[in-house]
């Protein structure tokens, strides 16, 4: 019997048809394989990739970088970082003057409805390795810890300008779910507005806080750590678990379990702790689902919004598994066939039992075509 | 330099980044290719196709067929028919007894916030042709009007059902727009409940209304008529225009002149019309851009809203061109690199000028591999 089920922190509602179903089993392929280009294994370095260490010249002046062992005298823009972080090239807003320029929020009589502002902002790629073809989910712990932390720092870093409000930090894995260049690498962009989805969950929290005197993210933890079906890992401060009312199959939040309104405000363990649940989650993902196309993104506070005592942050990890069609675009209510309890307990038996799966990684075998893209 | 550009209906807010640009060209592909299903041409008649012509018995009993001549003979469930609606075989919804249970707007303390209700409502098949090659560009005049018109009739019928309260009907056509079946087909989702973004909308447009004494979509339609710049095409009747904040690359949104806030208020002169321009679009769409994957829906009022001044029904159509990365699930802001103006002056130009696209549509030359759907 198919379900209609309240997510409790967006008020969104999703349908779970199980009878629909797509088993777990339906989205697992044929066994991690090795990164491929067109059906070749990827090389190390590629000449004209503009985030191969040796091509810093290809990209604009570097506004951060992570550096190796003897970091210490390296020029910018130059090899020997672990990290770099980039304006993209072709950004989708711009850096330049803040114009000041505000959109209206409703229309006088004779006013044109053709309403637009400049596109002020800033679009920066964290490239997340010096190798081309080294697959996220063989990073070792120190390189996950190196990007969170390299997120971390342009989040503080963009917290000081007041012409900016939110910022969206996102991943796109994969040519399904929207990245154009192969080499690992995550983006930012910086926004003089805080997004209306961001602003109705703040808005829905704070009511929820003034009624009942407490996050209901924390309240939410709180029961699916006791319920347990969902939960997909853990660790000492986090807890990784697929949402009640999941909207896709196998989507997967990463929360912190001490209260805090902004990834700024974690602490240095606490982003170790973050680094090492991500990493874990996305090798049970890579096992578990043939190294799917995913997107993942920060869900955080607006910039400079203080310690406020009823939003939690959080990272939304969702794969690239359905495609939304003309239902979804028409009602933003999301069917989902696969329910999470299900999918948790997929992750949590398949994500382990690959043992092989890490030597494969960067010694490919012969190419593989994949099915994976085609959902 | 890109633009933050607001769309007065929903309010939402888009960036429209040409930088980035895909010029409108970029989406063209090698000219209209026939249907494929794997690279060979698809038969008149498939065996085991439910949808086709003397396969009835494969579908659950059928509640709408139109019929062809002679059809006043035909019994139900047997060849004869020229559009036919049926069940879902594998409902998102359960069509079963209505439980009368409703979703909580907030949580008591000590409450439980995994809150789920029976998934009541109906899910239907309108199987557009009897063919199974036929494809939706090439149907007649005729043969649109009367998938119009099954539209129509189901959702008057519908509105007969105290127990639902919306209607979303919707087209996916090509797998990438999330279709599972080839032969030509839209569907409807009944539900029990008004979607949330249709609610935001009526309540934005009610707002208007009240401070105005005005629809705001008629004001739309004024101003988009003025402006030409962004209209597709255009009847006695009605008016085809890319929105000014398009969120995916040649969107485009199909408005009656005449204010009514539902479909199912529509007369049979302004159906006619309506089926003749979404005739015309699809056609456009088809030649100018190789026969695109896309979506379509309605959006009208919901089920037994009478006529309501401030709410104007329209069809929303989007070519299924662009992939939404973690950017736009964060934040529900679109990026979009294709300005409405430029794509509109296109469709317009292009839409018309091969001459020869017609013939191809059944006689498929040489099977073509297309990259179409790997965007």
């Amino acid at each position: 019997m198919p379900e209609f089920r309240l997510e409790p922190l967006s008020g969104r509602r999703v349908i779970m048809a199980a009878a629909r179903a797509k088993r777990p089993e339906t989205f697992a392929g044929p066994g991690p394989k090795a990164e491929q280009s067109n059906g070749r294994a990827l090389p190390a370095r590629l000449e004209g990739c503009p985030f191969c260490e040796g091509n810093e010249a290809l990209t604009p002046p570097e506004v951060l970088a992570l550096a190796g062992p003897g970091g210490a005298e390296r020029a910018p823009d130059s090899p020997g970082w672990r990290v770099r972080v980039v304006p993209n090239r072709y950004p989708a807003l711009d850096p330049g003057e803040h114009p000041e320029v505000e959109l209206p929020r409703s229309f006088f009589p004779g006013e044109s409805l053709f309403q637009a502002a400049p596109g002020y902002g800033l679009h920066e790629v964290i490239i997340e390795a010096p190798e081309h073809n080294r697959h996220p989910a063989a990073f070792s712990p120190e390189q996950v810890l190196l990007v969170i932390e390299a997120y971390y720092r342009r989040l503080l870093d963009l917290e000081e300008m007041p012409q900016l409000r939110y910022v969206q930090l996102f991943r796109n894995h994969g040519r399904t779910a929207g990245a154009s260049i192969e080499h690992p690498h995550s983006q930012l962009v910086a926004l003089p507005f805080v997004p209306r989805r961001l602003l109705n969950e703040l808005e829905r929290a704070h009511r929820h806080y003034l009624q009942q005197g407490r996050c209901l993210c924390c309240r939410l933890l709180e029961q699916e750590r006791h319920a347990k079906e969902r939960i997909v890992a853990e660790n000492e401060m986090f807890t990784a678990f697929m949402p009640f009312a999941s909207r896709y199959p196998f989507e997967t939040w990463l929360v912190p379990r001490r209260h805090r309104a902004s990834f700024t405000a974690s602490s240095s363990d606490e982003r170790a702790a973050f680094a090492s649940l991500l990493r874990e989650v996305l090798g049970h993902f890579h096992r578990a689902l043939s190294s799917p196309p995913y997107n993942y993104y920060l869900y955080s506070a607006p910039l400079r919004a203080g310690e406020l005592p009823h939003f939690h942050w959080r990272l939304e990890l969702v794969p690239k598994l359905a495609t939304a069609g003309g239902f979804e675009a028409g009602t933003e209510i999301f069917i989902n066939t696969t329910p999470p309890e299900e999918a948790a307990a997929f992750i949590r038996d398949r994500g382990r039992s690959y043992e092989s799966w890490k030597k494969d990684l960067l010694c490919p075998g012969p190419a593989q075509s994949s099915a994976r893209g085609q959902f």
